[in-house]
């Protein structure tokens, strides 16, 4: 197919939908649109987690258990970093980190995150076109029972383990979308947002001013794939989150949060019974097996997507 | 012995020097003046060859054959490096990276040079105290045929190949001593110069205004050992440059440069034949065995020159 497509990404789950995406569309025609709320910074370098999962996972190298950071990667530089008393919570391999050197290294020297982003991406030699949402800093905080604290802290040193009692996206008021991003959206025969979490990975990407105005307005049908299935997360703390934020958890809650600019909403069989709800949003729902196991299944899923948006 | 000594060093022949060194007195009461000239930014980590090189050495954990390096180093990231395109000329394995990734993170925080190389001498476990000659930058560039070249594209890029027409410190005349420098040699019961390339390892301390100066003041006897055996440098390009810059090639040539505040010259035996146009220059030449083949050798030196000045 060589439609225009726009997908809405985070990390992990979005990358292993989009490996399958590829299998279907022109990649050449793709445009990702990357969270950057995760971004953080560590020893001084510059990490884009999930930017970094999706050109790991579209060029094949990415861990294939964990999801993040490279295949057979190693930790030289991180464990020697321990005699400086440096901390260790953000696991930062040797590949990994040759790519935050060489991202921080073009930022300081005036780059662009954009531009950055592009090239790590050309160097990983994708075909798809991966944006950053923002070239101004979006950074995703959480509040919980001992106060603020940045994304990573929760997400990774913390393990997801504190109730998120208040979410918010520091700068993302004031960010423009990155070049490309309105255009891709409103120019896109298809605009898809990836499974992944709503709150932290797609929230981000949607407090950008003119994100979500381009959703609304945009010519193409917009289609989401449900994280939640059978009320759960199927990875991540996505489920605990949308109740401790007072959101109905399950596939039809998730639709609520996007029901202002989405047509379709992909549901696994199990969430069926949610269909009459899920239409009561104004929002199609449509029932296919939404757990991605393999690229293969993946692809299968795409498929099933885009035929439902071109309709 | 508990007398307090400062040496001015610059990399690899100086800290196998004071590899000795440290056998024969307390490491305590020693000062290390490291030179800063060689320093550069590598992919956007600001590296210190020379101060790397004597902490490393010190700490036993230094390439044992090529001297400038960790032991045992592994170069991963820097071959990733080259997924995007970046040089590798200079040479940075994976454990020595840590060092530079920590040094550029501490100095963006705002810390001095000064600071971050006494908490990497820390880390390592070193009891000298090892202070750059300056917390501002000096660089040390060389004019070769081709025109102006930063140090270390001459020295490690090209291979020390070009003639050297011209040799200048940049940023040394605005260069404030680093904190203690001065001090250092001023309340020192010995100085020694490590035998080093008088003209891009010894030269930048130097040109540190104030430096000369205290050298030339300080009560207590200032004592170098030649880096130049026989007419020929020991390691390195220090013979050639001193020829194409109109220097006389030999022992008492390196002893000239120091005249003005140079009381003892060890020189290697080869070389006892020049004692008498030392001691015209006001200079009491000393002859040992100056060749360092190994700690036992360098301690033996170290003991010699130590005897000499504290006569």
């Amino acid at each position: 197919m060589a439609l225009k497509i726009a997908v809405l990404a985070g990390g992990v789950g979005a990358a292993r939908f989009l490996a399958g995406l590829v299998r279907v569309v022109d990649p050449a025609n793709l445009t990702v649109i990357g969270n950057t709320g995760d971004d953080l910074e560590f020893y001084g370098l510059y990490i884009s987690p999930d930017l970094d999962t999706v050109t790991y996972t579209l060029a094949g190298v990415a861990h294939p258990e964990q999801g993040w950071g490279r295949a057979g990667d190693s930790f030289r530089v991180q464990a020697e970093l321990g005699r400086f008393g440096l901390p260790a919570w953000f696991k930062l391999g040797d590949l990994d980190l040759a790519t935050h050197i060489y991202r921080s290294w073009r930022l300081r020297q005036g780059a662009t995150l954009s531009q950055v982003t592009a090239e790590v991406a050309k160097a990983f030699g994708l075909e798809v076109r991966l944006l950053p949402v923002s070239d101004d800093p979006v950074r995703t905080r959480v509040r919980t029972a001992e106060g603020w604290v940045d994304f990573q802290d929760y997400f990774v040193r913390l393990g997801t383990e504190p109730e998120v009692l208040e979410v918010r996206f520091e700068g993302a008021q004031a960010a423009r979308p990155g070049p490309g991003v309105l255009e891709a959206i409103l120019g896109a025969e298809a605009v898809v947002l990836a499974p992944s979490n709503p709150i932290i990975s797609l929230g981000p990407i949607l407090a950008v001013p003119g994100v979500r105005e381009a959703l609304r307005s945009t010519r193409a049908k917009v289609a989401g794939i449900s994280p939640i299935i059978g009320g759960r997360a199927l990875k991540g703390p996505a489920d605990r989150m949308l109740k401790s934020l007072g959101h109905e958890v399950s596939a039809a809650g998730v639709a609520r949060l996007f029901a202002d600019f989405l047509d379709v909403w992909v549901i696994d069989g199990a969430d069926a019974g949610l269909s009459a709800e899920i239409e009561k949003l104004g929002v199609r729902p449509v029932v296919a097996e939404a757990v991605i196991s393999d690229p293969e299944r993946a692809a299968e899923l795409a498929r099933t997507v885009l035929g439902e948006v071109l309709v």
